[in-house]
C-alpha cells in the first residue's frame, strides 16, 4: 500500500505573539515540526505544541533554525559547520525534553528557512545538521527537500531520510524547486494542486516548470497552516489522498 | 569516611565574550554547573565546557537561569511557575545533549543566580523546577542552598537533593547567608574561610554571624571561577580537605 | 473649552508577528504610543507606525519597556534606577531618530508595562525616567497613571506631565487603579464606562470601586487596539467626547 | 599641515562581559566607534564610553551592526536594504541620546564587521547606510573603507565621506584589503607597519601585496584595543606620527 506522511512547522508563536492556525491545522497532518525558541516558539509554545500533537495523534520532531527571531529564521546568516552543529544539537536537546515529557519519541528533525535551504545547497552544512542528529539519536529520521544535499549527507553518515514535496510549488528538471522570485514558482490552481500531490505520491513523478516528467521521491508533503485557506487546502489534499487508497500516516512508520 | 563535592558555575562565555578561567578551576572541582545558553553559555561553550570537564574528570550538571543575558540572569523577574518550568526543561533538555554527546550523564541541576535565589524563597517556583528535573529525569541531583525552599521541593517529589555551603559567605542563625548588603556578609580571612569548610564538612556545623552555632549540611562546596585568586582559593580548599581526610569527589558517588 | 487626548500603544508588531488593528486605531486616537524594540516593535515597524501617524495627523511618542520580548515586557525586573535611565535613554533615541525621519517631534514619553508600573511606586525608578527624558529634551511630556510616582518626578525635575485614565478600569479610593485579580477591576459595560470617561474629562471626579467620589486628573485616556471590540468601543467613546462639546486633540496642544 | 584621524572600535562590553582596554586605546586615539548595542555594546557601557570620550578629549561615532550578538556582528546575514537603513538609523538614534546627554555631536559613522564588508561591496547597502546617516543628519560624517562602495554611495547623497586605512593589514592591487584567509594578509612587523602607515597619510601611497605602488587616501587609521600589545602598538603609531609632524585630530576638524 501507498504511504504518505503530511508535515507542518508549528509551535511558531513567541510569548504575546501568536501566529498559525495550529489546533486545526494538527487535525489534519501527521508529522509535526515543532520550533525550537531560535528563529520562532518558546518553551511554553513548544510544551502546548507538543501536547496539542499528543492528543490529534501526530508524530513530533524538531525543527530548529537560526537565531534570528527578527527574521524568523528566513534570512541567510553564514554560520560555521561548527556553529550550525551545535546550534541543532542545542535546540534538539531543548525540544526532546519536551517531547520526552509528553511521551513522545523524536520522530524527526526538519531545519527551517534559511538554514534548511542553505543546507540543501551545502554538503558541508548539510553533514553538520546530520551528524547532530545522529550524536543526539541515530534512529531519528531527517526530513529534508528532495533532490537535496540534505539526503546525501544523511545517508552517507547512515541516518533514515525522509524527503519531502510541495503541493503548491513548481519544479525545476533537476528535481529542485523553482525559485519563488521567478514565474509559475507557485500552483495557484487547488485542483492541479491536488492532481500534481496525487502523482508525486503515486508514481514518484511531477511535470516539471519545462513540461517534462522529473523523478521526485514524495515520503513527506509539506502543508502550511497560516490562515484558514491553508487550512482547508490541506484537508483536501488529505482527502484526495485518501480517497485514492493512499495511507497518511505518520514518517515513523513507514521510513527505514 | 567523609566526602563532599567541590561546585563550580563555568562555561559562562558567550560568542566572542571570554569569561571565567575555566580551564584552571575546573582541574580543582569535581562538579561543573554549566551554563545552558540563557543568562550566559552558548551552545560553542557548551560543548566545549563538557569536553574539559571530560578531560578533567569532573562530573557536569546544567546551570539553567533567566532569559537575562544582559543582566547575566541576577535580576529578579516575576515569572509564573509554569513560565520556569518550561525554562527550566527546556535548558536542562538543551544541556543533555551535549552531555550525551560526550557520554557524560547529566549529574545534577542546580539554578542559577536569580532564579535559584528566587526559588530558595518561594515554594511555588522551586516545585516548578524540581518537578521540571523530575518530568526529564527522576535521576537528576538537585543541587540547592542549604535551608533554601529547594530541598523542601525536592523531598516532597522524591528527588535526590544535594546542600551547598559557601566557604567565603557568613551565616545567619537559621542557615541562611548573611545579605551581602550586610557588613561581615563576607569572610574575607583566607584561613578562616577554609578553616569553617572543613567543620562544615566534618561537623555539619557553622558558626553563624552572631556568634552561635547552627547546624548545616554540606554535600557541597560552591567555589569561583572569575580570577586567579579565586583559583588559588579553591586549591588551597581542596588540599586542606584532602589533607584532613576528606574524600572530594563528585555529588552522583554519594548521594542518595 | 475642556479638551482630552486618547492615547493607544501601537506599533507592537516583530518581524513576521502582527499583533494589534493600528490602521484602525490610529484613525481614533491623537497621541500613539510607539513601542521601541525592547519589549515589542522593531525598527520597520516604527518606521510604519510613524509613517501611520503622520497620514492620521496623530502625535507621537516613544513607548519603552524593559529587555524581555519574551513577557512582552510585562514581567517585573528587579533594574537598577542607573540601567532604567540607560535604557528608558536608549529607546527613547532610536524612537526620535524615526520620529526625525517623518518630520515629527516627540511629544511624549509613557513608559510600558511592568516598567511603567513599577515606576508608579518607586520614586526612584520614576526618577531615574525623568531623568532620561530631561536629558534628552526638556520639550517631552511625561505620560503616567494618575495618582502615581512619575507625576511627582516629573514634577520635581521640572517637566510637564500629563496624567492618563483607562475607561474600562475601577478606581480605589486613593485614585490608583483596583487590581486586575480583585472582582469588579474591568468595567465590562461599555455605557457605564463611557459614562465614566465623560465625567472624568469634564468634571475631573470618578465614583471609587467603593462607591466614593475620587478626584482623578484626564489629560489622555488609554484605550487599546488588540481587536475590532476595542476599535469599536474607542469609536465610540470618541463620539461621546465630542458630542459633549469635548475637544479631543493631542497632548502637546494643551499640557503646559 | 598633513592632519590624519586616529580611530578604534570600542565599548564593546556587554552586561558582566568586559571586552577591550577601552581605557588605555581612549587615550591613544582621536575618533571612538562607540558599538550601539546590537553586536555588541549595551546601554551602560555606550554611556560610560561616551563619558570616557569626553575625559579623553576624542570625538565620537556611531558603530552599527547587525542584530547578532552571538556572532559579534561578524557573520553576513542577508538583510534587505530597507531592513539595513532601520537598523542604522535605530542604533544611530540610540546613540545619538547618549552623545547628547554628554554635550559630544555625533562625529561620524562607521559600519560594524559583516555589515561594513558587505556594504562595501553592495551598493544598495552602502546606499541604505548612507540615507538612514543623511536622515538623521546629513552633518554627520561616513567613515568607511579605502576604494569600496560606501565612498561612492556617500558621495552620491552628498554626505561628508572619510577613508579608513589599517595600519597592519596588506593591500591588492586594486586598493582594497587582501582577504584575511590569503598569506600575507596582516603586516607582522611593527616597524614595516608603522612605515606604511607614514607613507599612506603622507604621501597617499601604499605598497601593494605584488609590491605596486597603490593610491590609497587615508583620512583615519583604524586601530585595535584588544589588548596591551594593540595599546603599544597605537602608541607607537601616534608617536611615530607625531614625530613625523604629522598632526593626530579628530575628523571633524578636517573632513570637508
Amino acid at each position: 500500500m501507498v504511504r504518505v506522511d503530511l508535515n507542518s512547522d508549528l509551535g511558531e508563536s513567541f510569548g504575546a505573539y501568536k501566529i498559525g492556525c495550529d489546533k486545526e491545522v494538527i487535525a489534519q497532518v501527521t508529522s509535526v515540526n515543532v520550533a525550537c525558541g531560535w528563529h520562532a516558539g518558546d518553551p511554553l509554545v513548544m510544551d502546548q505544541t507538543i501536547a496539542l500533537a499528543v492528543e490529534n495523534h501526530a508524530a513530533v520532531g524538531a525543527h530548529p533554525g537560526f537565531p534570528d527571531l527578527l527574521g524568523f529564521g528566513r534570512r541567510e546568516m553564514k554560520v560555521t559547520p561548527a556553529e550550525a552543529y551545535s546550534y541543532v544539537l542545542y535546540q534538539l536537546g531543548a525540544f526532546s525534553a519536551f517531547a520526552k515529557k509528553h511521551g513522545l519519541p523524536v520522530q524527526h528533525l526538519k531545519a527551517h528557512g534559511a538554514l534548511y535551504n542553505m543546507a540543501g545547497k551545502d554538503p558541508e552544512l548539510a553533514e553538520a545538521i546530520c551528524r547532530a542528529v545522529k550524536d543526539f539519536d541515530p534512529e531519528i529520521i531527517l526530513l529534508g527537500l528532495a533532490g537535496s544535499r540534505l539526503p546525501e549527507a544523511a545517508e552517507s553518515l547512515g541516518l533514515r531520510y525522509a524527503s519531502e514535496v510541495f503541493a503548491d510549488r513548481a519544479y525545476e528538471e533537476d528535481g529542485t524547486l523553482v525559485n519563488r522570485k521567478k514565474p509559475g514558482a507557485v500552483i495557484e490552481d487547488e485542483s492541479l494542486a491536488v492532481e500534481r500531490v496525487l502523482r508525486m505520491v503515486k508514481e514518484g513523478k511531477v511535470k516539471s516548470v519545462t513540461g517534462k516528467d522529473v523523478d521526485v521521491r514524495a515520503d513527506s508533503i509539506c502543508v502550511h497552516g497560516d490562515g484558514p485557506k491553508a487550512v482547508a487546502f490541506t484537508a483536501k489534499i488529505r482527502k484526495a489522498l485518501e480517497d485514492a487508497g493512499v495511507e497518511v500516516c505518520p514518517l515513523g512508520e513507514f521510513i527505514c
